[in-house]
């Protein structure tokens, strides 16, 4: 019966041993629905997890099989990827973002999730002093998780509200202090849905040149911003990038969301000559190997797994060359993303609820696979929990980095019509009560 | 034209960018020898590394392309394993080594090698002051560069001059510092192919109880003591491990050896119930978790790389429960590898070559993966620097953190009978010159 009792909630929590809400996981927060949904009776509304909704691309699939049955589950992987992924990765990016990245700075990884976790502890050791992390937030909350098991120390700046040229005085006062190795941030940005603009990237890409300074770029949802069409291969426009304005970035790209390809863990990380050919003493140091890449191939990625499942690799080579060569169009599959997201926030707002990263500077956002809400004055613990008693479960805010109040919502469970209906019945109900 | 020159191993090492070859791990040594076939066209004969030398398992491959087939790869892995895989896991371990751990404790990872960094990362974490991890010497030198990575203090036992009951003392000085959190070791052993004795098990087993360290048994090459037959899933002799002595442990089995599935990198961590669900403040301090499990899976899996790949994970239930059933006799199938190692190791000693590690206390070791030689008094780097210059690529003894003089000698490679012939020629060569 919704709305479940405050006891009810505190049941779930104790028995997910979850001691507090707010800096729970994404994995918490769907084990805590699934355990509320049990007690209760209640499906739950699954706002917190980018799980793709769309089927699987059977051009992966395919590749993947053939590559199986061709043997490749024999022998290891290759530590810095199959050729053909290599090569596919590079011609990609030249498309896409008409960029030149060699394809021996393109290397598989077990999603991008490894691929963060593994640059972020090499750019932590390679100079010394240089043992912070800078986030634009809000972000992934598993990357700032992943920033202090990696026992780096982190900064942050909220994005909410030096958009624009602002930006450049508060990125000053951070990098001056020339502690930060790495910046990282996923454009558009997860959890905001928030495109950085032109003169923004410009902005970044100087100061990461000034400060010595890595952007890590992380491109789950290349291509998402929808109010710009980045289908077509080959042809204006690109896709924007910090790349464009430094040699000092990194990019990652994953194809989980544009292949709807999560299951198999299969992403690649980018690195431009100029940072894989650079030597560091200290790299030296610690794997006998002074070469950023080759420090990264073999002393930090061996180290983690020997590799990326080998079928895989020839499934992300498969659809990343489709995409080049125009036979399979993400953009367009992912537009999907889009439609749930325009109608769910309409949802929001008609019950109440505001946008809270709303523009970006002057233009509104796009829809797209996530965005953020606000509901009055409830803070983004509040939210959440409040929107757990009426059987809708997302992440809080301040778990994304944020200063601000409110929640995450993710569109992409919202496979089913029905629940929209749903949806829009919960939230009439909640905003009723509140 | 062998013996390549002197000038010529410098100008491949510089090329390979390795500053010490002693110390360069697998993968170096494998882009170095390539690098040497390519400067001289001599091919080489690889015994550096375990890569599977036998086809992939075809349970697993059928296993994995019906779970493509129905659509798995467009979803997130749950982070603790799927359910199939659990369960085969928990009756695997039933079966061939009569020890129950329930299916809640059976973890996919990528490879067994993201298992041992990981397990290692949240051992390093437990408890303040325990912050040293005993190896027992030698082992996979993989494991050691982890422990480095993470920051974790080593301590190193040499097995060579420390069987049976002498293990008893040699161990005691070291724990009862209490700064040791885990120890680890791989049986058979990766170097040495030597196997621990019931008494030997038993010694580690209490003392890891006393001192409360957790001993993680890597049992990549589990069944492969071909001295007896362990062949019979569900009749005794079962195999034999430090789990018969302590609740204090961690089992680790990998698809890579057993199934000859490297490719797909997938394996799994088996933590007993007790080790499972004890609770740390230091856990719970760093995850909001204060059970070992939970921090495990959802701390430290989830910020790896969010799991593992889906398909694979189908592959390995089918391929464990097929053993379970006696379908698959894994065991038979490994003993290719004996035969291999037979044959290998004879044409070592009829060259002047002695084996180093050779006996299990007073019983000679099995044949297997792999055996360690000796060449008069040339030191570990030596005697792998001159075996490159005869066309033979090896990794050095004391990157084992073994402190004997010699080399390892992996016979998966050895596919091709004509290997061996090139083998004894290049050895009859080489003993003749030295």
């Amino acid at each position: 019966m919704l709305p479940l009792t405050h006891t009810i909630i505190d049941t779930a929590l104790q028995e997910t041993d979850i001691t507090n809400i707010g800096a729970a996981t994404i994995r918490q927060i769907g084990s805590l629905a699934r355990c509320l949904e049990r007690i209760s009776g209640e499906r739950f509304v699954h706002l917190q997890i980018g799980n793709p909704g769309l089927p699987p691309n059977e051009i992966g699939i395919k590749a993947e099989i053939d590559a199986l049955r061709c043997g490749v589950a024999g022998h290891y992987p290759i530590i810095n990827g199959i050729p053909q992924l290599k090569e596919a990765g590079s011609r990609f990016i030249k498309a896409f973002m008409n960029l030149d990245i060699d394809p021996a700075g393109i290397i598989p990884t077990v999603g991008s999730m490894q691929g963060s976790f593994t640059i972020m502890m090499l750019l932590g050791q390679r100079l010394p002093g240089k043992d912070t992390v800078l986030f634009l937030s809000p972000g992934f909350p598993a990357q700032r998780h992943q920033a202090k098991l990696l026992g780096l120390k982190e900064e942050s700046i909220d994005i909410f509200d030096c958009r624009g040229s602002v930006l450049r005085q508060k990125l000053e006062e951070k990098l001056s202090k020339d502690n930060v190795t790495a910046m990282i941030y996923s454009n558009p940005n997860n959890p905001a849905w928030t495109n950085l603009t032109d003169e923004e990237f410009r902005i970044i890409g100087e100061l990461a040149t000034t400060y010595d300074v890595i952007v890590v770029e992380d491109l789950a949802y290349i291509g998402m911003d929808f109010r710009t069409d980045f289908s077509r291969p080959g042809e204006s426009p690109f896709i924007n990038s910090v790349a464009n304005y430094t040699d000092n970035y990194i990019l990652l790209i994953s194809s989980s969301k544009i292949f709807s390809y999560a299951g198999q863990r299969i992403g690649i990380v980018c690195i431009p000559e100029k940072v894989f050919t650079r030597r560091y003493n200290r790299l030296n140091e610690i794997y006998d190997m002074p070469r950023f890449g080759d420090a990264y191939i073999f002393g930090v990625l061996y180290a983690m797994s020997s590799g990326t499942s080998h079928s895989a690799q020839f499934a992300m080579a498969a659809m990343l060359d489709a995409a080049v060569s125009g036979k399979l169009d993400f953009v367009a599959d992912s537009r999907e993303y889009a439609r749930r997201c325009n109608k769910a926030k309409q949802i929001f707002i008609d019950n109440g609820f505001h946008i809270v990263y709303d523009k970006d500077v002057d233009t509104p956002i796009s829809d797209g696979f996530f965005f953020t809400v606000g509901y009055n004055d409830l803070d983004g613990e509040e939210l959440q929990r409040e929107l757990l008693r009426y059987g809708i479960a997302t992440i809080s805010l301040p778990s994304t980095g944020s200063h601000q109040k409110g929640v995450r919502i993710c569109v992409s469970m919202l496979s089913d019509p029905s629940l929209f209906t749903i949806l829009s019945d919960r939230l009439k109900y909640f905003s009723h009560d509140h």
